[in-house]
């Protein structure tokens, strides 16, 4: 069959597809994999035990409660859980979920927002689909000229899954990091990747009006750096000089999931696109997606909606919605998600300086997510070699060199240096996982250093 | 803020996004609305029964049951419900409701599918949003020139949904149709739609190489047309011989949900596109679609889930699965849900002749899907003027107009005397509508034979 250009956009095969496959393929097979590589939340018993209970409750609320959440529930003759099957939601996304989130946010924010600044997505990498679409690619100018813009990515490494989301080419423009050594609890063997604000603010795109918004994670997919709240200040002036938004990916970020060690605050304005995800508390099948902004974005991001999906899943937003009414999502995060991820962190970085303490590892700054990026300083092979060699041993991780959008790679060594590791994880896999890890590489430097 | 070329075409108003918006609004307010517009599929006790009943079983099999459909349920320590919540399927979709659908497929036909041929989606829109891009728009030649190509759709009117999905511009071709006078039940007072396939066939775009696809909706949304088993048998050689895909939209036809009442057969080889949908079994909400096509089309979705949204969501996969593995879905469909709609055609079908017999009223034979298709002939307003002067009186339908895709309707007056009636709506709404829809129309027409 003869498919169109964006077609074949879509499948050609990457080396990122490639690498998905992997990853899919090892989670199907038989054998024991020690899977580090994917972005898979962990398990968590109270997390798990919480949902199940929330889901059970929306199996019968409408029989017995009265107070539905809307018409068919009040009338107690349909349970949410039926209610939110069996209808659909406006583009907007479930009116009753935002509802809840506007309360939720302006109880513990001053953003003072109504539900024209909240849209729903079928999860975050949908929400990237549609913005980096709406600020990234071909606009006219005044002179009613067309011109190619591109999403500004100020702190390379970046997320993997930006990478392909534009509909026709690819729109980055990134900016390669300050590499700061810091400590860690007190100990060596950590760095830091900071914002290069002299060449970002040089930057040739930027200053001649090519650039359609700029864009972050905080916690930062892969590295676990979280930008400060001085450089958060700093983009969000940038942003609002050259009179585009910035748009902050917050999967991993506050109030929920939380997980994020340093001292670190949340501000939104009207020029500010925040996304939130439900993934990270421990939901990525339902696949939910949370967008606030100004009413004009999540207008258009509404429109996209009804086009691409015709509305948004509403499941997510059924079992979501009485923990962000009465705050249990917050709590939920900060007792039991991100103490349970600074815990395997803390066991990773651990067993990893056990294993590696005398080589040239260096680890980034654990601050938030859960991953841990390691830098092998002067490895002798790229890390998609050693990616290669892990995997015939059973165990998986991701190179460096996809993290890099908006950035040739090819003459940048340091790209080819870093893998990204997940620490979702239970222990024994992350002993046994990092056992092969440092075998791998010690024997890999330990060869060099023969030559 | 600016936005770039593609989010301007989704983001300036239209007559659609309009009429969504004022059948939304009209479900939000507080004032008693007939509401005869929307895609809602109706309420019905014995189908919520039957998903509540599913529901709270997912929620409590893998306590008790150790055979779960996956490692952790086959633990007993996680039940369904949270296994699918907490973990990402892969991108092609929930893998046990992708055997559960081969199995259940190969059961009743004999098509000899694997799991390569089955992909899932958020929804039915989001599977045509994927198609439609895929086959339509710019396409490469074997000289490596450009050429656009478009969706052909056979048989107009086609689904209002289809037309704003192509990334870029609008890339639909359609053929009008022959209108038949036909009885229903031994009554006059009906027409059906055919395909005109000598214009079909003569039709430039075709002969010239300009078609990427074919597709047609069976039954039709918005007319409750079923296509003839001779004209798909035609409409699929005709694809052949161009060497492009026969898309169907199955939506609303066999096997679920099932509501067809004329005598028709599925059919499927690897040049169709079959595509599914558990919504009008009474599931919009959980956004779940199902392609049954060859293994490079099913790959492609699969990219394309993956960059647009990750991975489908999978909450109606799990709801869906044990109703698929044992049949309850078909019998639901052929027990519940037909026999309701087809009650509901008869019932608006009787009102609406009681309304306007003597009126110049012509029905489209109610041979499927969830709606009636009205042509007043002759009305002396359009029926988007229609549309106004009953939504003023709390009555809401959709105009013909839009169902066009592909048609400049500016001179074809068919195009503006059709209305689109939900008839999922309870039956009381059917009475008031219906006496509201007689009570306008037979006015208008009273006062144009005045004059």
């Amino acid at each position: 069959m003869n498919f169109s250009k964006f077609g074949q956009k879509f499948t050609q095969p990457t080396g990122i597809s490639q690498l998905m496959d992997d990853l899919g393929d090892a989670l199907k097979s038989d054998q024991p994999v020690n899977m580090l590589g994917g972005g898979n939340p962990a398990r968590i018993e109270a997390v798990n035990e919480l949902f199940l209970q929330t889901y059970q409750a929306l199996g019968s609320d409408g029989i017995f409660d009265k107070k539905g959440s809307d018409k068919e529930a009040a009338d107690g003759t349909a349970s949410t859980a039926i209610t939110s099957m069996s209808n659909y939601s406006n583009p907007q996304g479930d009116a009753a979920f935002i509802d809840a989130l506007v309360g939720f946010f302006n109880r513990h924010y001053d953003w003072n927002l109504s539900a024209d600044n909240i849209a729903l997505t079928n999860g975050s990498q949908n929400a990237f689909f549609y913005l980096f679409n709406l600020f990234g690619g071909a606009f006219t100018d005044e002179q009613n000229q067309s011109i190619d813009k591109s999403i500004l990515l100020p702190l390379a490494p970046e997320y993997i899954g930006y990478s392909d989301v534009h509909v026709d080419g690819q729109h980055f423009a990134a900016v390669l990091p300050h590499i700061d050594e810091v400590t860690h609890d007190g100990e060596a063997g950590f760095f830091k990747y900071r914002v290069d604000f002299e060449a970002l603010e040089n930057l040739p795109a930027l200053v001649e009006g090519r650039i359609g918004a700029i864009c972050c994670s905080r916690p930062t997919n892969p590295t676990g750096n979280v930008l400060t709240d001085e450089e958060m200040s700093r983009l969000a002036d940038i942003a609002k000089r050259y009179e585009v938004p910035l748009i902050i990916d917050n999967a991993y970020g506050m109030p929920f999931p939380n997980i994020i060690y340093s001292d670190a605050h949340l501000n939104w304005d009207t020029n500010t696109i925040l996304c939130f995800s439900l993934s990270k508390i421990g939901l990525p099948g339902v696949r939910t997606g949370i967008i606030v902004a100004a009413p004009e974005v999540i207008s258009a991001v509404s429109s996209m909606n009804a086009v691409v999906n015709l509305a948004p899943t509403r499941f997510g937003a059924a079992l979501a919605t009485p923990l962000v009414k009465d705050d249990r999502i917050k709590q939920l995060s900060d007792e039991a998600i991100k103490p349970f991820y600074q815990q395997q962190a803390n066991t990773a970085v651990r067993l990893l300086k056990e294993a590696l303490g005398d080589y040239p590892l260096s680890i980034h700054k654990p601050e938030g997510a859960i991953f841990l990026w390691l830098w092998f300083k002067d490895l002798p092979v790229t890390t998609l070699e050693l990616y290669e060699i892990l995997k015939e041993k059973g165990t998986l991780i991701v190179p460096s060199q996809y993290f890099f959008p908006g950035i040739d790679v090819d003459n940048y060594k340091h790209a080819h240096e870093c893998i990204r590791m997940s620490i979702a994880a239970d222990e024994q896999t992350l002993i046994d996982g990092i056992k092969v890890i440092g075998d791998v590489v010690r024997e890999l430097y330990d060869k060099s250093l023969v030559k």
